[in-house]
């Protein structure tokens, strides 16, 4: 066992505190890693004031890790000493079921292990996430990082919002000649930005704040539409090959389903805490289009996804921020006061008491 | 041009009664068919009393024709005088827009011609559909079919009811070793279920009556699931490749979507007066699951539908009216009172006044 210093919340109303607990001993395939940087995603929010329930106390959130191999256990293959690595939203799943062996382990059929607040396979004890100095994950479920040092901050939210945004974008085979609309500017949407203008998509960002115009061309967007402007939107009926739907709060899908030309689909990855308005079935039938939902995306897609970014120079937009910051960072979030990801630097933790 | 005899409705709360107008001169490619059939679709009731609004009076309704050529412009390839032939949903397209050209005239960028109610490409004029005894149509718009002589009536429902499953079956690749789903059992339902087990699928029936249970089996379905009966429900969970939903009627689209397997697709061919309730989008996110629409079929897939069902002795359950029947016929559909589509019989037209 190894004492972890940690941010942790014990109750659904306290402020996230320091908290030290104990992680495992490395089993024969497991690696252990000192964090150097986990971003702030906004689970972590729901999760640590149980605003989705469920949540078992005390909870250390996170699941955009970046750190540095430890060590390892004698059977571990894949990661020495020294390397970067990276872990995201799960660190395990059953690795049997149909899914598990196609590299879905996001769709496991017995459910896979949150990087927090899930239980392990076996033992079924809670995990503790990345608000912490280190962490013991089977390696399977670690990511080889391969940018320069000097990003490692800026990669942490690639392990959440990158997968959320690059899964869908390649399920629907998103690539040059296509139009795709990418729906909010906020921790995934913009990561959707720049990852579908990478992949040679013209890229149109809607979001409905116009002040977000000149950020959204930055990222890399082509064109952006104010979708409270029904002239705008009208402009693009019936024209895009995808949508990727970044937001959460309950919205009108129409508008953006009446963009989808023949056979098109809007893929929802955000989850709103009540039911968007319910969409006209018409929109559905005359131009055959579709609605989905896409999570996370699977281990090998993971690193798929880290590579095509180092790849690319490609990593989220930060705000750095030390451990005694969380909170205010979450009220910040909650205002969309960030650009576009917090992330913790994990050197900052206090020592243990 | 020459007078058609026809049931035709004058106003929204006027009866279907005797109707003669003119038909056109056929030209160079068009094909004259002397009406033998005609299905009666839940859309003629719609239109017939106008209650999506858009009805241009008179009204003949009747899209689900099946008749025998009587002439034939100079400039027709395909057909000759005496063969049986069937007209759908669609009298005409632009015939030059993408989707036209790729043979999914439904999906016609300038939009089809209705079979009725429906707005010449040209001329604009009015069209006037199957209640009648005879219609003239562009060739490209015509069936071919080989189904026994004494199998036309029942024939007659392919067209619309036909192909309206047929092609959500056909897109979705439903086939051997699949298990897949249909939701209601009227006069789609029923031919999704002959269609899908031709097809080779496991195919399990929806349906809200227990009482139709029996039936459901006799047409073709593996098992039948009374909806309403949650443990019934739950024993299928997340276990379907394809759910085809006919019901029109609003109902929670939840409980479906949950059966759905990891990249399962519902797709609804009925559009509610009022939307649904609005789906969950969890039911999307956790297993990548996908919701459609579909609108009947173009006109090479109809082609394709027809011989397929001549050559699997598919035909529709039906029972034959006079065409004085035609308002008894309404309430009983109203009633959900048939078993499954009312045909009329085009010889019990009156003589003309």
């Amino acid at each position: 066992m190894s004492t972890a210093r940690s941010y942790a919340a014990t109750a659904a109303d306290s402020p996230l505190a320091p908290f030290t607990f104990e992680r495992r001993e490395p089993l024969a395939r497991d690696v252990l890693i000192d964090i150097l940087h986990c971003g702030v995603c906004h689970s972590d929010l729901h999760t640590a004031r149980n605003e989705w329930g469920g949540t078992r106390y005390p909870v250390v959130p996170g699941h955009e890790i970046v750190g540095r191999v430890r060590a390892v256990g004698p059977g571990v293959s894949k990661f020495k000493v020294g390397d970067v690595v990276g872990v995201g939203c799960m660190v395990d799943s059953c690795q049997q079921c149909n899914p598990c062996s196609e590299g879905l382990e996001q769709y496991c059929d017995k459910g896979f292990t949150d990087t927090y607040n899930g239980r392990e396979q076996g033992s079924k004890a809670n995990t503790y996430g990345g608000y912490s100095d280190h962490i013991v994950v089977h390696e399977k479920f670690v990511l080889r990082v391969t940018h320069d040092e000097s990003q490692l901050a800026a990669v942490a939210p690639l392990l959440c919002a990158g997968i959320t945004t690059w899964s869908p974008l390649r399920q629907w085979k998103v690539g040059p000649g296509q139009k795709v609309g990418i729906v909010g500017l906020g921790g995934l949407g913009h990561m959707g930005v720049k990852l579908a203008a990478a992949l040679g998509a013209h890229v149109v960002l809607f979001t409905t704040s116009p002040g977000k115009r000149e950020d959204a061309l930055r990222l890399g967007a082509h064109e952006v539409v104010v979708s409270k402007n029904a002239d705008e939107m009208k402009a693009h009926r019936a024209s895009f090959d995808f949508i990727l739907n970044t937001v959460a709060a309950p919205h009108e899908l129409d508008p953006f389903i009446q963009l989808l030309k023949l056979d098109g689909t809007m893929t929802l990855v955000g989850a709103p805490a009540s039911p968007h308005p319910s969409p006209n079935v018409f929109g559905f039938i005359f131009k055959r289009r579709r609605l989905a939902g896409s999570l996370i995306g699977g281990i090998a897609e993971t690193q798929e996804m880290l590579d095509f970014c180092a790849g690319h120079g490609i990593v989220s937009d930060i705000e750095s921020i030390r451990a005694d910051q969380i909170e205010e960072a979450y009220e910040r979030m909650l205002k969309s006061d960030v650009k576009y990801r917090f992330v913790i630097d994990l050197a900052t933790l206090p020592a243990a008491a």
